[in-house]
């Protein structure tokens, strides 16, 4: 079985762009998202369509950031928390770029990005290819837990699903910053039942896709400025650090976007962020102009998801999780 | 906007494998399904849990068919009609394939071929992928529509969704049955509201496809020995004439996956299956053996998808539809 694939032509970010909701505006990344909406709506009825509008709005931006029109995107790789995914394909119906669709949970970043480089490596005539991901707090909560009047207790280890998108702009010219590696993740489940501690469901998944990552490519985590997970929060990154541990493996330059996102106290954020939108809105506004501006030259960015619906928790089912990982280098 | 890809290697369908529930099995394809099962369970305790055994089996009997262990294969697309796509994860989850999950309703099996195709193409250090997509009517109805115990009476226009599962293997060997092109469908909204009638929501984004496809390639219809759509039913199956009508595009070869599925009359199946397992289990059991013994040279798959949740019909919305094609010959 073949892990990590290495891109016989590397593929090019071209352009990326972020928007986010009142929370992420507030919170220690605040300032560099392109956009955010104090209202959390984005001038839409509800928040389901509201997440729609968010993906919508970052991949204009990212447009718009590249110079580009819509008509010069060949493929649209897009997904999202929502059921049936309708944030995505209602959001982005209207650009009219040709779509698939994809179902990660909250590591549907690592996928797009996944698919997209494959894509652009496998055919010619695709000159350029977008990745959307986007969460929507409120959508999410009334969705996977319960109604927002409810105003219930959240425990300690509960994640604070990120109002929040990101669209990315792939192409194949040679300089900037370049997806080099990418590794599909596989679902791993260690019996975890509670909703409200996803960190403990994605971090076994996550710590399998760096060990497996760093043996395959025979390299060690300091051969990276930066090993950046999704949204493990802090409880999935403390487990991540014991599980890498009983490896040997320990990590000095290990960040998560989830728990980059709010100020663990002042927000009261809990474990953390997470959500579709999170690494997105996170590697758009942070990492990427890091890696732009020479301050990180490679990178690993592992987005992390938890695999379940409302369903399968009522009928006693467990959450796996899965942990795609992409290599990002300027070149 | 580059539409059609035209593979710059072909990939090949190595082998593929059906398993199908009751009442695909009393229909007219009922024999050529490799697996079924009466009572819909698939020895699990729920429906939601059997709709992941049906894409379990039916991997299962793919790799049988073709002397190959799970461990061979190095990249698994999958996805399904649940919430969060569990029926997927949770089923193939102990083959222990890395995994990249699809969302596309019904057309789910298109985005399956399209990206396993691309990604065969864009990486050679990948051997094998599969690509798997299940539906089950039990799970489908209770989640899109109303409890199965209220036994409500169903309109003319409603389609069945599938209990079926289609498993397929590819590889880059040059003589078979081949995937030659494929084009990722865009998203189309006429605002249909009705999700009993999810034919007129799908007609106009196959119409589209089937015009951008022919429009592209500069082939006409008679250059296909088959087009076939995944599941309009008879009510979409007939809009779609219409629609190809006003644009002096007449289809004399033109089959439907859900319209083919179920006796008309005597399984009182209304417009025809539906299901991300409808166009996957037919195009196992039937078009699959058509292509390898010579009775079909060239045909293309066009499976259809309506892009809706059940939040989003509450909501007001509309339903989008969604229509990749796969073009598959024989060399």
């Amino acid at each position: 079985m073949n892990r990590v694939l290495r891109l016989q032509v590397p593929i090019r970010i071209a352009a990326a762009a972020s928007a986010v909701g009142y929370e992420e505006f507030r919170g220690p990344l605040g300032e560099k998202f392109d956009f955010h909406d104090d209202s959390d709506r984005f001038g839409e009825s509800t928040f389901e369509r509201a997440e729609g509008e968010i993906g919508h709005i970052a991949l204009n931006l990212a447009l718009k950031k590249a110079g580009l029109s819509h008509t010069e995107i060949d493929l649209l790789f897009a997904g999202d928390l929502q059921n049936q995914c309708v944030a995505s394909s209602g959001g982005l119906l209207s650009f009219g770029i040709p779509y698939i669709g994809l179902y990660g949970a909250c590591s549907t970043l690592g996928e797009g990005l996944f698919s997209a480089a494959l894509a652009l490596s496998g055919a010619t005539a695709l000159s350029r290819v977008a990745v959307v991901t986007t969460s929507h707090n409120s959508a999410a909560e009334r969705q996977f837990r319960l109604p927002l009047e409810y105003g219930g207790q959240r425990t300690p280890t509960a994640q604070w699903t990120a109002t929040a998108g990101g669209a990315f702009l792939l192409d194949r010219e040679k300089q900037g910053v370049l997806i080099t590696h990418v590794m599909a993740g596989r679902i791993l489940d260690y019996g975890i039942r509670d909703p409200a501690n996803m960190g403990a469901a994605m971090a076994p998944a996550a710590a399998d896709s760096i060990l497996t990552y760093l043996e395959k490519t025979r390299t060690a985590p300091e051969d990276y400025d930066a090993i950046v997970t999704g949204d493990l929060g802090r409880e999935g990154s403390a487990l991540l650090s014991e599980l890498l541990l009983k490896h040997s493996v320990r990590l000095n330059n290990h960040s998560d976007c989830g728990s980059m996102l709010y100020y663990e106290k002042k927000q009261d954020s809990h474990a953390g962020g997470s959500g579709c939108g999170c690494s997105a809105a996170v590697l758009a506004a942070h990492f990427l102009p890091l890696l732009q501006g020479g301050a990180l030259r490679r990178m690993l960015l592992i987005p992390t998801g938890a695999l379940m619906s409302p369903s399968s928790i009522a009928q006693g089912g467990s959450i796996a999780g899965i942990a795609p990982v992409v290599c990002l280098e300027v070149l």
